[in-house]
């Protein structure tokens, strides 16, 4: 007999990658490909179910699968309405799927299914209300709420990326004004320290050996290697990065009143120098009660949260 | 027969109001008498007992009583750890309750009775993702996301008054930074009027007169007054209130994701003079497809939304 099992894709802009997981999020099987955006919406929703089905064929039971992707989506239907790193308008993916599979799917926002994933399977485990978020280009996150993915009317809450931090501060490409990814994302840490390295390229020295050469080319990657060695200047752009992380999650425990934050992306990787202005801030701003034993962790899933988290989504459908 | 109902209690610093109140939240009677505060908690408790016994019966079968108050809370056990407007430290509320009623009590914080009694029998009725954000002294708030209150760790969450608006601005009294409560609240708005007033008393006579001729006694009832009235300054202080509201509102509606913002408190009292500014910042600044259809209403249950609230969330029990 088969045993049963749940599939998970996150379905990237450059690659899909497939799980089969049980009950408790446990990996049993996974495979990855390119994504080809290029051949269009009906390739890769067939790509999705092949690789769904070899892996499960002769092994195991589909009690159902998820898909993770980024985009405007409507949970509901699984249409994807907008998705700019593929390139499609109102995909029916979850239909498609569907009828390919012949077992229920489900469509959900990626960085919820990455909260879900590691709040069921791993660095969140027993939790309650765990803030996940995750610092990378921009800033992803998922709020758990009493047990329960918070969701929204259109699947789009806990944009925690875009709170604002500075109602005075410059515009966001998503229309607000100041928000935390403007401060705090990899892009922002890039972005100050090319800034500072080019108007003062003595002090910028290390940053811009580290680039090639060009205060142009400075990325948080190089500020985090140049933090580590010492560098002032790179020590000096995470620690107001950090503050603003930390100014961010202020509001986000005032909100969610979280015991476990989960803090991946980018930001677990350069570690200390961003992580230790962000703990101070918190230490001197948050709410005490509301900010006493809250768990800071690492994710534990690493790249395959998003696909375990929309496989395990579908328990709670 | 008796009919079956529920109590509900809202239990604040100056009053006692007590509900008795059917499924749906409709209010079958109530009572309202002074809280006393001096007597001391077993006296308060006594009253509170008094009052729900006195409303149900020979009418009514209690299914079981809640309470809506301020301070820190322990909604497991019922326990008031510290509420400063009755001096309490440590009073086990709701187990004294439960032993002089004979009837499950549960115990809540005040805003997310109101966000409840406003959400299942108010202004928020049919909807599934409801802000509510009440705007006195202080700024009040509780928020029901995909059908559910959130409550958090230790039923704090939702605190949208102490989400920083500018992390660089002055410190609040709960420690944090630029909460939205320094720049759109009463105290805010009566605060900034009077400021401006002093410095100008020219500009500041409609405002000062208003105020018996004293621009520090200056509050926001008057600020909204002369507004109403044609008086620049006021309007001047209303619109940058309702600019910090709106940005504060931006953030709600990017965590919370809501279709209905019930807005209440001197904030419906004011109108226009402040909601304007409020919703032109709205428009500019909160992500499209998260604002758009999102409808706003003032509240419909007056004083009485948390003594109904606090009865309710027995129902979800």
């Amino acid at each position: 007999m088969l045993t049963q099992a749940y599939a998970g894709i996150d379905l990237g802009g450059t690659k899909i990658l497939a799980v089969i997981v049980d009950e408790e999020g446990k990996v049993l099987a996974s495979e990855e490909r390119a994504t080809e955006a290029s051949r269009g919406p009906e390739a890769i929703i067939a790509t999705m179910a092949d690789m769904v089905t070899a892996l499960a064929q002769g092994n195991y039971s589909l009690l159902g699968a998820g898909v993770a992707t980024a985009g405007t989506l409507d949970p509901d239907t699984g249409m994807v309405e907008y998705a700019s790193n593929l390139g499609w308008t109102n995909v029916p993916l979850g239909g498609e799927l569907e009828r390919l599979l012949g077992v229920k799917v489900t469509v959900d926002n990626d960085a919820n299914a990455a909260a879900v994933g590691e709040w069921k399977a791993g660095a969140g485990i027993g939790s309650r209300n765990c803030v996940f978020i995750t610092v990378s280009t921009g800033i992803g996150s998922g709020v758990i709420c009493d047990g329960k993915l918070m969701r929204g009317r259109n699947a789009s809450a806990a944009e925690l990326g875009h709170i604002t931090i500075d109602w005075q501060g410059p515009k966001c490409l998503c229309g607000n004004a100041g928000c935390l990814e403007l401060y705090a994302s990899g892009t922002a840490i890039g972005r100050e320290a090319s800034k500072a390295a080019a108007a003062d390229p003595a002090r910028g020295k290390k940053l811009i050996e580290l680039a090639g050469g060009d205060a142009a080319r400075i990325n948080s990657r190089h500020v985090g290697d140049a933090a580590k060695q010492g560098d002032e200047l790179a020590q000096e752009v995470l620690r107001s990065a950090g503050r603003a992380l930390g100014a961010g999650i202020v509001s986000a425990i005032h909100i969610a009143n979280p015991e476990v934050v989960i803090l991946g992306g980018g930001a677990s990787h350069i570690g200390e120098p961003l992580l230790g202005p962000m703990h101070e801030y918190l230490e001197a701003h948050a709410i005490e009660p509301m900010r006493r034993g809250v768990k800071f962790v690492s994710p534990k899933l690493g790249a395959q949260a998003g696909a375990i988290g929309a496989a395990l989504m579908l328990r709670s459908y």
